[in-house]
């Protein structure tokens, strides 16, 4: 049974969509999965000034956050944030500045790994973002497992270093959607093949 | 008479050192500076249980942390980091997030932008980090300034989209110092031309 | 009187479009202009045998191929090429790997560089070929000025690292055109405040 | 038996001396090896004009060169040329240009890839270049096993994205040998479990 740690930060909820979608179908593939939010590092008062910051906020104080060990513990690691000028965002850097230790021990290597994002604008680093993400899994070691075009969906969505999501424009439409469960599908494809 | 903010970040003094050269050099050549530390967003039990960063905090407690407004002040921008995985700081990127309003407005755009890095080690993501930088300023509508070859001095650092210290081998040896000096030198010239 | 130098690469016309639309908007804003194509490097037989790119080829036989001495003269710099892979073309890396002459005396640097590409699908590479370019011209000690969001346009077309048309959705359509407008003007404008 | 296609463009030999390397290890470990050189594409009187250039030319002019079906045939590739301005040689790229059809039909996807250079300065693109094919890699749809540091060997290295050489420093020296080897190990370890 293959282990999924989808590990994200999302402030308005389109993040947090995408990676519901990614555990549902993943789940519905027999994985087991850990869907986990990175903490919230903006001060409350800003996050409160914010209303659709705060609603989400809000909906997803529950569950549960994410810890280095969901990255030791997974066979497989999807990791999603939103843009910041051709970046992750600073709360999913926050998380990935706290993995020192797992790195140092050689636990965050021999993954598979992919990314997701969304911005507002439709080339508004979309690209950028998820590269920046691959540069990170390259320093864990990672074994790197982008969508490409490696299915007709893909030339929907048109993006072949991960799965991103423009919220100006249709959101996490159909052809989000099926983009996400390819992206999904053969990530655990991928990882039962290394596991046998 | 050219306004320069340097912002950075620094865990144990090294972007620190680089930021001070690069201010001392600034202002003796005429510039109005502002040397600013982003904010530490760390936990502070976190600082405190690594001896070289809880010291190297408290060397610099009373100075004045940046703000955005520091930004929109500037003719010119020098930004400086330590890497993660080949990026910026989660710190750094925190003190960027909180830049929205000013973008929005357009007061980060048509300044002269350049960045510093340092890493441990020799390609630890020394050119990823600074290219990072670069995209974000792309994103500000910066007028984006980095050192190429265009003196001598790159022939011995040999890092083109900025400069990079490698604290595992000289750190700021004068290689190094040469570098900054030439750097900030050159972001003031091209101010200089810009605002005539 | 500012000096441009428009220096692509197009296969199929797109990118020529594109660079025709810079170069008239350039002259009738007083600039010099030199739109220069780069030298085809695929083998005749190949180009022949795809009915389009024959076309193209055909219709700009005539006119003139770029020479890096029309980067020593210019004061300013918009290259162009569609994308490969996540990469600007053979074509137009061919040309720059000429430069090497004029790299080595300095005479690369100090001139004002933007860029534009196209691609056939949405996310298919645009911003990493931008970003590709960028880079480039970072080595060669340039002074970059991508877009970013300087203008209302820039939300339309919504590439902050320099000029994207997707040739199978809209091609060069209005939307298109006011970015091409509003980068070249950018260019010269801050070209011409260089010179002063 | 894994089969393994080493792809690269060498100038003056150092990509050369580096694909040898890694060939050898993979064949002492019994994978099947294709050693492959992308065709030259400058023209003859220009490489005949560069001593270094032309000798080393005349040295491999016996071998093979590769061509698209190397990499569809392969379980893993593994690319390497030395830097342009952050960018792979305009020879690798031609040779990446002409992938259109097996690229279309799925065929250079779910392979095993990795990636080397070399250059002449020390942080002169040797990131961005690895980068460079990295994201050609996710256009692949590939596997992409980035070396990380993986092994101690990589902490005198020092490249996670791949294996670099600055041949102004050391050249081919036993620390890059070694992280030669390591890559390829790695690379044939990942493409065997994949395998199974």
């Amino acid at each position: 049974m293959t282990k999924l740690s989808i590990i994200y930060y999302s402030s308005y909820g389109t993040a947090h969509q995408m990676a519901t979608r990614l555990a549902r179908t993943a789940e519905s593939q027999g994985a087991e999965v850990r869907l986990r939010r990175v903490r919230e590092t903006a001060p409350d008062e800003v996050v409160q000034s914010v209303e659709g910051w705060a609603a989400h906020a809000a909906s997803v104080a529950d569950q549960p956050v994410a810890e280095p060990e969901d990255l030791a513990w997974a066979d497989a690691v999807i990791m999603g944030s939103g843009t910041r000028y051709g970046h992750v965002t600073s709360q999913l850097q926050s998380f990935i500045d706290t993995l020192g230790p797992l790195w140092q021990e050689g636990r965050l290597a021999d993954k598979v790994y992919s990314a997701f994002t969304s911005s507002q604008t439709l080339h508004g680093g979309q690209e950028t973002t998820l590269l920046a993400m691959i540069t990170t899994f390259a320093h864990f070691g990672g074994i790197i497992v982008p969508p490409g075009y490696t299915d007709q969906v893909k030339f929907n969505d048109g993006n072949p270093y991960g799965v991103g999501v423009v919220t100006g424009a249709g959101g996490v439409d159909d052809a989000a959607n099926d983009a996400l469960d390819h992206m999904v599908t053969r990530v655990l494809t991928i990882a039962q093949r290394l596991e046998s």
